[in-house]
């Protein structure tokens, strides 16, 4: 008999809920026999959106969440007040084992707070990292630390590329990914207090596949499968990414429809050039996930919609297959002795 | 009379030395009148390089140097070293009043220390940063600190806002220009140690028109004119800017080049397309000044052809007329007392 994956979705979070969320829920149990969905959520605003779809009903059950935690709320405090709230009743589901796994497009830093307080961290890991897969010339690349987690020291620098790395080889599926340490220059004695204190650790750990120093500019290159970087660097680099990205294409854009001889090639290119910027696309690979965990947090983009919401949900089926965290806890306790 | 503004060129600094270098020079001559060249590295060379021109000549000099500090050279025991280099003796020109500015295309860490041990500070500043324009949608933003003096201190963030501001308000002519300082969240409470320091800083300070937080993502907007950061941030923020650009505009070639309609298409849209990316080309916009030393180091990209290299060689001019480090150490004393 095959595996169920019980995985609980935040029906309130992120720009486009309950309705893309919703939607792209509906979507993942029509193409996977092997899920089941718990909605968590204000029932009546789940149970209309519901009304438009058919469904496989066995796969999915509402449970029911008066509060929703806003964006703008300082997430310690939301977390330890709205018990009510669609964040922490899934985060409750996952604690106590009934579910799997947890997806959210809502307030990260209440994503990440409550994974911590409720979820809990695997003995022995010092801080879940949030991991996002971005794009690159070949595919895809993981970039561990972006989360609220800032001024990391070294160790925790360490666990992350070990948990990067046992995430790449069994999620992704990319044999002995390589490692390499955002850097200002290639060279080892380069850098600021933090990599200089961190790049012989990674230069010294057994279980991973260091390459070095990695300079932003080479990130989009793919030449590294795990890109470790502190948790403020992270972020600034997850969001250029997009906002360069955002800018050029618009740019773009906007030179091709200058004169009528471009507005004309614009309209030849068209197809060909969706389908190339589409593999640039961060939303085609699902959410993040925050490694670490006694289970699986996943965190989709705010904006996500069914498609996102969708990958992210089957994109716990393969954490849960490969046994992620039996393979971090192993990993992580190697470390401790 | 016209002043004219005198600047030593490090003939033999970057990848398209001395060949591009000798160019730009040149170029840069023959468009202004009231410009001077120190054209310094080794004689025979640079002769060499000259004899395929004609320039006037009463407005180039060659200073003979023997030796040339390569990139991959620890900067402090090159500078120290190597005396009789390109780069020192240009920067010994600046020190004793015989150039108001230097141009280089050489290794960063070699003109970051010269700068700071041979030309020298001005009073009162703690460290002098490297700052580069970087195109955005409206126009362009002035990256402040890019340089190698990592793990900085909040108010030498602060002395950065308030130089950056004096560079682009007099030499870009951008009018009371807005201030933000890199974060990885809007709200004030968000950020690592260093940025919540500095916060309180800049929002205090009179002198400049702080508008608070940046994400990464918004940075290529243009909503900022004064980006402020600490050094290893501001790389990797300058390099993935070039790194995320390079990738994206070679993925859309190679889109165009996939069918034969989009190819006939490629060919309509290249001149406006050629138009456009330009506007979003670093290049475009001449080197990074090093800003609070006593005299103009400019630092150009390693890859700088002729073009950037004048454009680099008449930045300063416009940077001599505004009489910048006079209003430096103004605003910079205010501070101070």
């Amino acid at each position: 008999m095959q595996d169920i994956v019980k995985i609980a979705v935040d029906a309130m979070g992120g720009d486009n809920a309950p309705t893309e969320i919703v939607k792209g829920t509906i979507q993942a149990i029509k193409k996977r026999q092997d899920i089941k969905v718990f909605l968590v959520g204000k029932e009546e605003v789940i149970k209309k959106e519901l009304a438009q779809y058919e469904y496989p009903e066995g796969q999915l059950e509402i449970v029911n969440a008066k509060e929703v935690i806003e964006t703008a709320e300082p997430p310690v405090m939301a977390i330890r007040r709205k018990k009510d709230s669609s964040i922490v009743k899934a985060m409750n589901l996952v604690k106590s084992g009934e579910a799997d796994a947890l997806v959210s497009a809502g307030s990260s830093g209440a994503i990440l707070v409550g994974g911590q307080v409720i979820v809990g961290r695997i003995k022995g890991v010092e801080r879940p990292p949030l991991a996002p897969l971005i794009p690159t010339k070949k595919g895809v690349s993981l970039l561990i630390d972006c989360g609220a987690n800032v001024d990391a020291r070294a160790s925790h620098l360490l666990q992350f590329a070990k948990m990067g790395s046992v995430y790449m080889e069994n999620v992704i599926g990319i044999k002995n990914p390589k490692v390499a340490i955002v850097n200002i220059g290639a060279e080892e004695e380069k850098g600021n207090a933090l990599v200089k204190e961190t790049f012989p650790l990674l230069k010294n750990s057994p279980e991973i596949n260091f390459i070095g120093s990695i300079e932003a500019r080479d990130i989009p290159s793919g030449d590294a499968d795990v890109i470790v970087c502190e948790a403020f660097v992270g972020n600034v680099i997850l969001k250029l990414y997009e906002g360069v990205g955002a800018t050029l294409i618009g740019k773009i854009k906007e030179g091709m429809m200058s004169s009528l001889r471009s507005k004309i090639g614009a309209l030849l290119v068209k197809p060909a050039l969706k389908e190339t910027l589409k593999s640039f696309d961060a939303s085609q690979y699902g959410g993040a996930p925050l490694l670490g965990l006694n289970g699986l947090v996943v965190k989709t983009h705010g904006s996500s919609k069914a498609t996102e919401v969708m990958n992210s949900i089957i994109q716990c089926v393969t954490f849960k297959e490969q046994n992620i965290n039996e393979k971090i806890k192993q990993n992580i306790s190697l470390n401790e002795e």
